[in-house]
């Protein structure tokens, strides 16, 4: 045989790429190995559930395949994708954002990759929430960045607290990131609020990200977008049609850059740069979804009265039981609590996997969402039906009286 | 009004995104809002021609939506999916690979990245083609690696210079890659040189990145695999179903790992952790593709034959014009002609910028496939029909006839 050959290893960069939500259906899948069947509450996938992508869309995807959509894009994407978007963010979230400053992208993933590629240079700081969606912390990292939670205070409803954000910025910060409809938290924030980060933004001369892929996803409280409040920070947006729109698994999303003053335009350029590497993002899709921007949106009343069933059948059950505690989600599809027993495990992982081991539940352990903010809490999303729930709670009420 | 605001500027990692062949559409674009017509040959996509997705592929796109293949997929793909490559694959180019060690990524473009990601640390070197496919240094660079050419000698039908390979090889080499059938030059390499290749990795200890996403369009000579020669050398294969399978807009392609002496374990699972990053591919496009793999492939020869004609063409008024000459391409989609007579320009760049701006046909400049191999070149198509060919060619007769 051959001698004995080097192993070969991976580069320091790609060991640093943690994302909790995809790393927990690694032990998940081990339990399922042993013919054990896991309820997954991980991901905010409606599509995995009693949710479908509306018809119309499902048929303008068809329609631009046989219509022979189905070359290269242009890398920023089609020029009518693009105007589709900015009519999009102009009325339902009352931005005025030019076609030329919108780029296709494959999912919010991608378009947060190329912001963060071309926004965050090595030892420079993202301001992100505490706790945050994984890929802002991921991204930063992977460009050898350093994530900065600002505290959203769970006591307050998981709303940011101005005064901790404003004490977390350096001279190494370049922006400040808001995701709202929040996830992990569920949280809708004030337009007070809003307007105070954006303040704070134009103040310290930091760009804002924008994450708004939940925008008419909302059971309580208004949804407003920090870029219709800026009349001089740019505000590079982040959206999608995955949830919205019940098209996870398409993966198509959008960035744009709303910039009144012209003062971002080589940030964008950069963003664009990063995107050209990949020719272009998925053609019929884009087609596809200029029709959900611009068909009926009544679907969407549906699917907020659906699923606000099921958050407050989450929020009551997770409030009953013993040792958690459960601040009721505003918007998105996920609730956040708090572990007050941790039934011997001695952080919230390990409380999660306990879980998953003994119960076949699977949630996320909150500091997969930032250590800091995101500890002594676990992610659930409330998207199974009740009957899924209910089960689902029943688990982990039993879990929580076992001894 | 606000006080003058600082420019917000983008990373260095960005300024070095250049993909050559996506810059100069925007030289193109500035041409076509004069109101001329531009004859765009820069792209390697049919389906922007007289080509279109075999109809059963794209009936299993549609099957796929509407059968409700719209949530994620696990984020290394469909299981489904990775089986279907691995039957492709043996049937195809006679790899032995595992379905658990092969991910669906968007594009090839999207695998080069993961696997640069998990590869390629600071200041590590990557041996690529001269001329390249661009993304290859790109990304090698995006990673501050450094991609260092090895000679493929156009004397020799654009074959690898075995010697000059090895002589390139140093300390800091990870990996050796090889695109076959070739972009930019259209070869199609030897069963003896790949041989020669994979044996040098097994020498130094490199890995092979095989790229053989042209696997099947092959005019002269036969397509042979490096993974299908290995015994023993981890290789990391790269391919999609853009080309062969008419699908560019779709942006389905995958990376597998080919291991016999399972060394490369490590490197996989840092693919697969920058994969976890983007949550998935699209979803009903990797059921579609599974139709794609294992479906009738009778369209690949009409394909072939359809392309030789234009391939031959090509090459014949290329060879006819004075002050250039090509090397007949004997696979994938491309010519990659010399520039004897530059016309005044001062560079291969200039010269395409001035062929661009006088005749209105878009080449690519051969220094963006890697400068000291590919300049004094540019690259063509050979997709659109004859018509257009001619009309295409006999621009640039009359470009190098002008004074």
């Amino acid at each position: 045989m051959t001698e004995l050959k080097r192993v070969f290893k991976p580069t320091e960069r790609a060991k640093k790429c943690v994302i909790a939500l995809r790393e927990v259906v690694l032990y998940a899948r081990e339990v399922e190995k042993t013919g054990k069947e896991v309820l997954r509450l991980n991901i905010g996938d409606p599509n995995k559930f009693d949710f479908d992508t509306p018809p119309h869309i499902r048929e303008a995807l068809c329609e631009a395949v046989e219509s022979r959509y189905n070359f290269y894009a242009p890398a920023e994407g089609l020029p009518e994708f693009r105007e589709a978007v900015a009519r999009r963010e102009k009325r339902v979230n009352k931005v005025d954002v030019n076609p030329g400053k919108v780029a296709a992208t494959m999912g919010v993933s991608e378009g947060a990759f190329f912001v963060a590629s071309a926004l965050i240079s090595p030892g420079e700081e993202l301001l992100v929430p505490g706790p945050t969606y994984s890929i802002y912390e991921a991204f930063t990292r992977y460009m050898d960045g350093i994530p900065v939670p600002y505290c959203c205070d769970e006591e307050n409803g998981w709303q940011p607290d101005i005064d901790d954000l404003r004490k977390k910025i350096s001279e190494k910060t370049k922006a400040v990131t808001i995701i709202n409809p929040n996830n992990p938290t569920g949280a809708v924030y004030e337009e007070k609020t809003i307007k105070e980060i954006v303040d704070i933004a134009g103040e310290y001369n930091l760009l804002v990200l924008n994450d708004t892929i939940y925008d008419l996803i909302v059971y309580e409280g208004k949804n407003v977008s920090a870029a219709s409040l800026s009349k001089d920070v740019p505000v590079l947006g982040l959206s999608g049609f995955s949830k919205v729109y019940l098209a996870t698994g398409w993966r198509m999303g959008y960035v744009y850059l709303h910039d009144p003053l012209d003062i971002a335009g080589e940030v964008w350029e950069g963003v664009l740069r990063v995107g050209r590497t990949r020719l272009s993002a998925c053609t019929p899709i884009q087609q596809a979804c200029i029709t959900a921007c611009d068909g009926p949106h009544d679907f969407v009343q549906a699917l907020v009265e659906k699923l606000r069933k099921r958050k407050d059948y989450t929020a009551k059950r997770l409030n009953e039981i013993e040792g958690i505690s459960c601040v009721e989600p505003k918007g998105a599809l996920y609730a956040f609590p708090r572990i007050h027993d941790f039934k011997g495990a001695k952080n919230d992982k390990e409380f999660v996997l306990k879980v998953l081991e003994e119960k076949q539940v699977l949630f996320v352990h909150g500091s997969g969402f930032g250590e800091e903010y995101g500890k002594d809490h676990f992610r659930t999303v409330f998207l199974p039906p009740l009957e899924t729930l209910e089960e689902a709670f029943n688990r982990l009420e039993a879990f929580m009286k076992s001894s």
